[in-house]
């Protein structure tokens, strides 16, 4: 059964559609250097098949339609492809800019929405044609063409972004697509390189590059406009060498504690979510890149910048000290929680391999080749806001 | 297409697997007066087809494999139930007990358990087969058979559980289904009736109808043993009558806040969940019996006993008071968000109608004609735990 499902995958045949599959299990992991998107399920932790000729997906990500049939895909070329998981193959794919930095889908699934650098701004596409709908440029209150950056979708169809260069966050609200509207924070601080909305919908984060802190915008209160908080989230002075900014999206609470990846410091910040405060600081072995809480919020895991990318730590919450350091691979890009976090996969670059753990033991349970793997993404994101 | 699926749904033939279909955006609702389950997707929110021959299914509930296929269904006749909601078919169904009230499937979705009023006790079974897996009768301390209630799946295979005659909670390990292992907690309180599990998996709540309060277990620490919050939680020295006792799993946490229904009054508790303190109370329009927690935390939607359970009501998280009354129906027994929260599906038991609304605008978006409708459940459960 499975290699006939295999089969019919890989050549996206009918044929696959005599086997019906469910989609709550499925996964994509994109191949960078290849252009190709690997299908797998978590239930076995297996390969089904994979979908080529995606174009450059270098920095790749996606989001998948509230049916977890189709993944919309964003590629570091501009290109946004959409991909139908039940027949392995591309239904669409349109080139939209010349060079993107990934995207949301809407509250109601109907709309994509794509963050481009160049020419800069913002495209939103219906979900069912890949027809533009929106094309919203990014000048900034001084006329400067931004890059857009940490674009998250929010309640109400509503898309929130950053502008690199102008350092303004934008509210693009689409309830009626006709009619698209904007609303914009000017001044929120210099050079917003990537942003985060908390999982409720509420908070949207915009880290900063030009200085340290962080803007936080409270959509329930948009009125009391960008507060700035974490004054020493940055850098600092001493402008330490940073090997690769952290990723801000794999931001998570435990009860009222957040978990932020430090910038160039070998730490991991502890933020307590009542009063936007650091409240401590957890010793890691190299520069952050994700840090990422297990569903159920008892472990975070961490992934590292260059020269420790190859080691993989996992904190236990309560006492905030770390529990185990493990060496998955080399080059360690991601790592993709099962939806109830029994398990992680981790993607390993430069070993072309995603291996499957177990949570609980925290042992290696499966291995998976994968030609330079970045990016995992499971169906279950299509259920959550913010990712 | 559609007509053709549902003929194909309808009849469960393979033609409908000509039809390739996605499961992240089904849902089942029960026909409880029929004994029979409608498939419903909510994209576009139709009809797909029907389910038929599943016993008694008052007071049914469900829970769903973690590929969002298969349905296990708890009837309260001790029948379960397994679905195949892409074939429309009943996969097999096993009457496991005299008398059941609901159940839940492991972490790793390989195991479903049941709880059982007559002869009372849990029963474990493998998802794959339904075999039986392991059989644990509930005799408190002293010996007494006791009902089980609020039986709820926690993190690493283990089931949470409470005796009713006994007074007991008691956490059965299946991370080694050869050896399932019992951890006691004896003395709880009298006659916990219901109980949840908070989304995080941390805290089991077992609320006490003999007598005022919530027995409470930290899951992290269980060494701490049961502890009791809520003192004022119940129906109080004047006893007052009840017409429904509340459920509890509609709880939900917005930020650092929980609500609870009261017992009795009409009320719906706000509580703080970093002191478990009550911190106010919400004036409503009857007996609450859900009040659950719209995905985002910003609203609040309450369904009410007799006589009142013809009205819903809307309150603001921020301002805790109502927003809005409506009137969906007659004998409004179940709620259930779409899992970005954009849409609420409502079911008129009285009134053979289930109602779906848009809840940004509080207004109605679509009927469904049901046969006296109860719950209603949405695939994405399949992703989280304690429900």
């Amino acid at each position: 059964m499975k290699r006939l499902l295999c089969a019919g995958l890989m050549l996206g045949l009918a044929a696959c559609a005599a086997n019906p599959r469910a989609t709550g299990d499925l996964g994509l992991v994109v191949e960078r250097a290849d252009g190709r998107l690997q299908m797998v399920e978590s239930t076995h932790s297996t390969r089904l098949g994979q979908i080529s000729g995606l174009g450059d997906l270098s920095h790749a990500s996606l989001v998948f339609s509230r049916d977890e049939r189709f993944a919309f895909v964003f590629g570091r070329d501009g290109g946004l492809t959409k991909v139908d998981m039940l027949e392995a193959r591309i239904v669409k794919r349109v080139v939209q800019a010349g060079n993107s930095i990934g995207g949301a889908i809407s509250q109601d699934g109907t709309l994509v929405a794509v963050a481009n650098y160049t020419p800069g701004g913002v495209k939103v596409f219906d979900t069912d044609t890949l027809e533009l709908v929106a094309d919203i440029p990014a000048l900034g209150a001084d006329g400067t063409a931004s890059k857009v950056v940490g674009l998250e979708d929010a309640p109400g169809n509503v898309f929130a972004f950053s502008l690199y260069e102008a350092g303004e966050i934008w509210l693009l609200d689409m309830k009626d697509r006709a009619k698209p509207s904007v609303r914009k924070f000017t001044h929120i601080g210099k050079q917003p390189y990537d942003a985060l909305i908390t999982e409720d919908g509420r908070y949207y984060l915009a880290g900063l590059f030009g200085e340290d802190g962080i803007a936080m915008l409270d959509l329930w209160n948009p009125d009391k406009g960008v507060r700035r908080i974490l004054d020493h989230y940055g850098r600092g002075q001493e402008a330490l060498p940073v090997y690769k900014m952290p990723h801000l999206e794999g931001w998570a609470a435990s009860g009222n504690l957040a978990f932020l990846p430090a910038i160039g410091r070998h730490e991991v910040l502890v933020v307590d979510m009542t009063t936007w405060r650091e409240v401590g600081r957890i010793p890691v072995a190299g520069q952050p890149v994700f840090a990422m809480l297990q569903p159920g919020g008892r472990r975070l895991w961490v992934n590292f910048a260059l020269p420790d990318n190859g080691k993989v730590q996992v904190i236990d919450v309560p006492s905030l000290s770390v529990l185990k350091t493990i060496e998955p691979g080399q080059g360690i890009l991601h790592m993709e929680f099962t939806p109830r976090g029994e398990r992680v996969w981790l993607s390993a670059r430069d070993s072309d391999q995603v291996s499957v753990w177990d949570t609980a033991s925290i042992s290696k349970v499966a291995e998976l080749p994968a030609m330079k793997p970045s990016g995992i993404f499971f169906t279950a994101r299509a259920h959550r806001m913010g990712l």
